[in-house]
């Protein structure tokens, strides 16, 4: 599959490094074609990575994995372009972190609404799949990081593109739970989770921690 | 121990009816001192239970309960009396649940605060501990509803306090894991949780669930 991955930290790197490892084809998208992370990316990922500006990648992606700062999402999405994402499954990592204040960050976004909710507002023709914001980028592509069985998230309106979400999870990251929470709303709760993740992290002193969830 | 149970709903009369039946000397408080929910129960709980207002009950107990609805509950523990609280262990089960939408409720304080914060604020001198708002009343008193290892966390700046909570989580209620996630201000990360455990619920369609922090 042709995939976009938008943003050149922690997140897109290792998603893209995975994505690329299982032999798709993956283009890093930043703010500037010369992004010197992603021109690094790009050249230590094999032949199958490209790299260029947000428009280039999404033009490119069949799905594009919002991997940007929550911050800076909408913009680097108006970047990318209302005609790339259009029809395609936008899949949001993201998380409307707050650092202004220092550590732990805050949430710009959350109860009421959520970063996810705006991003779908802000582009009603992309399939957006809330996914994965809720561990730690190397927990992302290698759940085992975290001993026995837990589990992650898909929020959305789009039932198939949930599906077809939950199915990368589960066959290319082998995640083997995935918690189909509801419509995009759904995912005031998952980036509110944000908030006991955080103090978990501080208590554990570990960010490979993830939950499971009982019932 | 004798012990105060602040609100006569759900939570507390589960809370209070699990305490008088382990033997202890359980008054439920309430706004009015003929409260006939807290009257009705005083009279099924047996002749350790009894019942008054919120002052009457914080007076006789040793350890506070606070199970008043979390937007009614810095009034409630003001008519409980700052004097009859002072030095006490005041167990916050609360949630800041704003009802005023309808369904599902929103947080009226989260993020940059939490109503565990304004209560200790409000009480300096009450050991706030932040314990049990993560599950539903049955589980609280029967972690054994929700099948297999599942966790509640305390949160508090007195670490003797949050001790003594966190025997009694284990000790009187059969709680396996008691997560200590630091000083009160980590009530955020615990009360912002009901955001996503709101979605679990609709998800699995019964209140009996948790989560199991695996790290």
């Amino acid at each position: 599959m042709k995939i976009a991955v938008l943003g050149t930290g922690m997140v897109g790197s290792t998603l893209a490094g995975k994505f690329a490892e299982l032999g798709h084809e993956v283009r890093m998208g930043a703010r500037d074609a010369k992004n010197p992370k992603a021109e690094a990316w790009a050249k230590s990922a094999g032949p199958k990575a490209s790299h260029g500006t947000f428009a280039d990648a999404a033009a490119f992606g069949e799905m594009v994995f919002n991997c940007t700062n929550g911050a800076g999402s909408l913009d680097a999405l108006s970047a990318a372009g209302a005609e790339n994402l259009r029809g395609k499954i936008l899949v949001d990592v993201a998380n409307p972190l707050d650092f202004s204040r220092g550590m732990p960050p805050f949430l710009f976004a959350g109860n009421t609404d959520s970063l996810a909710e705006r991003i779908q507002e802000a582009f009603p023709q992309a399939r957006v799949v809330k996914a994965l914001n809720t561990v730690n980028a190397s927990v992302m592509v290698n759940p085992g990081l975290v001993p026995g069985v837990s589990d992650v998230f898909v929020c959305g309106n789009d039932a198939a593109a949930k599906g077809e979400v939950t199915r990368i999870l589960k066959e290319w990251l082998g995640w083997q739970v995935v918690v189909d929470l509801g419509d995009i709303s759904s995912a005031r709760g998952t980036e509110s989770y944000l908030l006991l993740w955080l103090r978990l992290w501080g208590t554990f002193q570990t960010p490979h921690l993830n939950i499971h969830v009982v019932h």
